[in-house]
């Protein structure tokens, strides 16, 4: 039988219609991997009297307790509280956590904040579990039998403090089991086309298990295996992953979880390659995406953000002609700004993108959705035409996801 | 005081990490509207025994008990089942539904499995809740008090069950109450230094309550007033919300749900004035906030992205030897990029963002989060200091929002 863990994620932030508990799932998928499973997710208010009885239910029924929110400095978190009540065990002021939250604020020239004293308080005998990334120290307790753990609700605190201090204490637990996963990443196909094209591979196999997940940046395909060992669930998702991407060929863009950004600039970088970008109706965004891997600064040059037609002319040097007879939403209009700012930035490669993000159509006619990429090297120049559906923050991502694409597509 | 409603979602799928409840999202927000509270949300898998310890405990303190999911045909699910039992009341065949189930495969050309005859128990004394949509139908249970009202997973069926079926037979618990939330939206204060200035202000009211969030955007001041109707919420939420904004000044940017980039976006067009970036370490972020507002080309001329040192040089026309001598995250090569921009772009406003976003530090030995902002107008050219923490994500992040802030500040 596999461990039974139980999440509570403490914040009436999270019992309003627009907040979710997101932490739980990246939380879940580290206990999976050392065979661990989560049995039961509470997500509770800054209401003392129903705190309480979480966690005392929780310490019936599991032998892992995670909570996670409720460390902050103000008032309403109560979270460490009433965790030393149920223990019935007393808080302690650690001077050495207030000194070192103390110097936090300090290096940033603002004096601490009466209140966050508060983040200094530990529970008896707790293992202080360090705060990497902001000022509240989580907590590690074991208390017969039982694993108790306490952390942060910020995710840039919480991941990296689980990553570091918490999964080394728990992998005692995991008995010889171990859950795997692999994700493949997709662009260019649907859900259901690519649930088509390989359910007659994955349906001949339990473990691993599949599932395909569409989240806001791309087509996911889930692969769970279970096995006594890492080494063989590696095996079991090499075997059902090779004939997967075999089937998929250029449609998967990753098996080891890097975004497509960071596969692009690899291939860029392996091909001792130059970018640059010019962009209408996504406003930065290539840019914006490409920029954000650490080390982008080897292959990217320059960006131009092209708003209105007038940057297009002078900076660019789109013909006016072109955009007056065919619109700043053409196939020509895009391989001219790829061609310009190619020539403008002096690199290897310059891709564009123009077309209409909406809301407001465009007075022409053309539809909302339309979109050109242009994308020139020394030798070529050539576009493509995408028809996207949804609202603008939608349109913009998708022709920034296509652009990407064609360029790795390109480099492979 | 106002009725306190709990959520129990059911399924073992909502413990994965690829799942997460969203339904309560929707509930929440329909719950709210007739002044019903979320007080607590469970999460549990097909487990008969963790089920049952859920119903019982949400029996014991909540009013309004809402279950989704479990279900269906299948034998792991549960929920009628579990619930008949805490109940202590039989499950009884309703042949009128199952004739309705039969009909529904049969329309499509299909028979009914038989494993479907379960979905046609219905807890003895229960309100049928017809659903729409799929074959499992909906209950709803009074019990001394309670309300328990059990619907089905999908969303698509859930939702309008719950809106032609369940609401009305609600609505006379609101008893003329009614939950307004407001959000106040701040820039430039630390979450506990918000706090210790708003404080004693907010800790004189409990109507409205007041709770901070940091996300991953802002701070917010959550205020959430109850009232017999909307009006007097709306008089409740306006009397702290000016006491919290004239205290806060124009550290408030938003009262009414705007974002920063929409704010400053108003204001620009308010005042007839035009926009052009350059950025170097946020790479276009900046751009791509502000032309994520529709509309945005009425104000925002041109972005340029100068990821090297040449095109900071050719395009903006930053002085070589400033660059040389004083670095490329420099005040004075900030200040140059924003008057180089202004004038490439031929706008009113012109403003830079040069720094260090990491993970590699400088050369020079200058740190990671050093960041410059320039701000160029017809009249003067100024510069912004930032020393910021985090991950580059965060750094490009907090840089373009202190840009958009300080340019709002400017044009209020």
């Amino acid at each position: 039988m596999a461990i039974k863990a139980e999440i509570i994620a403490i914040g009436s932030e999270l019992l309003t219609p627009s907040n979710i508990d997101t932490n739980s799932l990246w939380l879940t998928e580290q206990l999976n991997r050392i065979g661990i499973e989560v049995q039961i997710k509470t997500i509770v208010g800054d209401d003392e009297a129903l705190i309480e009885q979480s966690i005392r239910k929780a310490l019936e029924r599991s032998q892992v307790i995670i909570s996670t929110g409720g460390l902050g400095p103000t008032e309403d978190d109560l979270t460490r509280m009433v965790f030393a009540k149920v223990l019935g065990r007393p808080l302690i002021l650690d001077t050495q956590i207030l000194e070192h939250i103390r110097a936090k604020f300090e290096a940033r020239g603002l004096s601490m904040p009466e209140n966050n004293q508060r983040q200094a308080l530990i529970i008896k005998d707790a293992k202080i579990l360090a705060n990497s990334k902001g000022t509240a120290p989580g907590m590690y307790i074991t208390e017969a039998e039982k694993r108790i753990i306490i952390l942060p609700g910020p995710p840039r605190e919480m991941k990296p403090m689980f990553e570091q201090e918490v999964l080394p204490l728990l992998k005692d637990l995991s008995q010889g089991m171990c859950v795997k996963r692999r994700v493949l990443k997709v662009t260019g196909l649907t859900e259901s086309g690519l649930d088509e094209s390989i359910a007659p591979i994955y349906s001949k196999y339990t473990n691993p298990s599949t599932t395909i997940l569409f989240t806001n940046r791309e087509l996911q395909i889930h692969l769970t295996a279970k096995a006594a060992n890492e080494s063989e669930a590696d095996e079991l998702l090499d075997e059902l992953s090779k004939k997967l991407e075999a089937r998929l060929g250029l449609y998967v863009f990753s098996s080891q979880g890097e975004t497509l950004e960071e596969v692009t600039g690899k291939l860029l970088k392996l091909k001792n390659l130059t970018l640059a970008t010019a962009e209408s109706c996504t406003g930065g965004l290539l840019a914006e995406r490409i920029t954000s891997v650490a080390g982008s600064s080897a292959y990217f040059l320059q960006g131009v953000v092209s708003y209105s037609n007038h940057s297009k002319l002078t900076l660019l040097g789109v013909p006016l002609e072109l955009i007056e007879s065919l619109g700043a939403a053409s196939a020509e209009v895009a391989e001219a700004m790829a061609t310009g700012i190619r020539r403008l930035a002096n690199s290897d490669i310059g891709i564009s993108i123009t077309g209409i993000a909406g809301p407001e159509s465009d007075p022409s006619g053309k539809p909302i959705g339309l979109v050109y990429i242009g994308l020139a090297t020394a030798s070529e120049v050539s576009h493509k035409e995408l028809r996207l559906q949804g609202e603008r923050e939608q349109i913009r991502w998708h022709s920034s996801t296509a652009a990407l694409d064609w360029l790795r597509r390109k480099l492979c």
